[in-house]
């Protein structure tokens, strides 16, 4: 656990275990129904300030949202923004993205957010991207037969090498987006680098990766 | 033919059939072996007025450049220019390139260019864009295994379009650039287009998709 910002925010994050999950693993294969009737399941990974998964949980209200964040400091404030909100269908885990097998079940995920990730611009770091071939496997594993991984981020390089990534796997890409903002796509909910970089007028990129199934 | 601006052209293009060759269906299966003893075959289709292909041809004296476009008025500057700097590994075919297969024969070309090709916006008009399914399919029986399509335009919407219908086709997207003249890539041919839109400080997008054989 890495607090060194706010060392009292994992007591509070303890607090709110209806939306910070405790015990992911014992929920694996029942999220849909342990909090309700939602007919989707979406996870977020690197869920980071959690304004976008706010934004998507308020927008859809059949749909259960997951987020995942190692980072329990910037946690907080995601979970702070649910709270507030009081929506019963965002709920965040304080995990690293590696052990994501470990809290869902094979084929239970409907669909997977990548969001300004990280990018891991040197070579010998490839591995860590969450675009990298062994995270595409996770997911795939994770979600349904021809499930999505949508994708956002402001980082060309990341964006160069995660189509690249992407089409290796064999995945198929749709909706792809080389200026998001530019674009007039509709129901876009943005993150809050998103908001930053759009107001700078730099690019925002976007693909949904589809699995072959 | 058309050749409304040229009428004199055709008969110019005819004299210079050591450049622009006349039957191309009868050197199919040989085209290395019929002009000296070519290493590689490399075939671009929509070749316009032929800078890029002079280019490569200047810089690789070891492959046979042949340029495919049905516009003779515009490959007449083509030859114009092979011809002026003496180049005997540039061949052009005044052709369209939905009849390819009968130029080459399967297996025979060692790559494929597109290069700022005809974006064709209009959703039913998809068909004629080079990189569509069909196009695909085309140049995959004419290449060698696990063969290349380096592809450069200017046009994001087809760009974003291609990225989508390469992945269908299964290909692998190598060397993906979002920004081709900041990216320090080395040994890169211009275009006509690519110098003019270039000086205009627009992006051009480029990438490699490769077969998987």
């Amino acid at each position: 656990m890495r607090l060194r910002h706010k060392p009292w925010a994992v007591e509070e994050l303890m607090k709110r275990d209806h939306i910070v999950i405790q015990n992911p693993q014992s929920i694996a294969g029942k999220w849909k129904s342990h909090f309700g009737e939602f007919k989707k399941l979406h996870v977020e990974v690197g869920t980071g300030k959690g304004q976008f998964l706010k934004g998507m949980g308020e927008l859809h209200p059949d749909t259960l949202f997951v987020g995942v964040e190692k980072y329990q400091s910037v946690l907080y404030t995601a979970m702070e923004r649910v709270e507030e909100a009081g929506l019963n269908n965002v709920k965040l885990l304080a995990e690293d993205v590696s052990n994501l097998s470990d809290f869902f079940a094979e084929g239970e995920v409907d669909q997977f957010y990548i969001n300004f990730t990280d990018p891991w611009p040197k070579s010998r770091h490839e591995k860590r991207r969450l675009t990298y071939n062994s995270f595409l496997a996770l997911y795939e594993r994770l979600l349904v037969k021809e499930g999505e991984v949508h994708f956002k981020t402001d980082n060309q390089g990341l964006f160069e090498y995660s189509l690249h990534s992407f089409s290796l796997y064999g995945m198929i890409l749709n909706q792809v987006s080389l200026n998001l903002h530019e674009s007039g796509i509709e129901g876009n909910v943005m993150t809050e680098y998103e908001e930053k970089f759009s107001k700078k007028n730099m690019r925002i990129y976007r693909c949904e990766a589809k699995y072959r199934g």
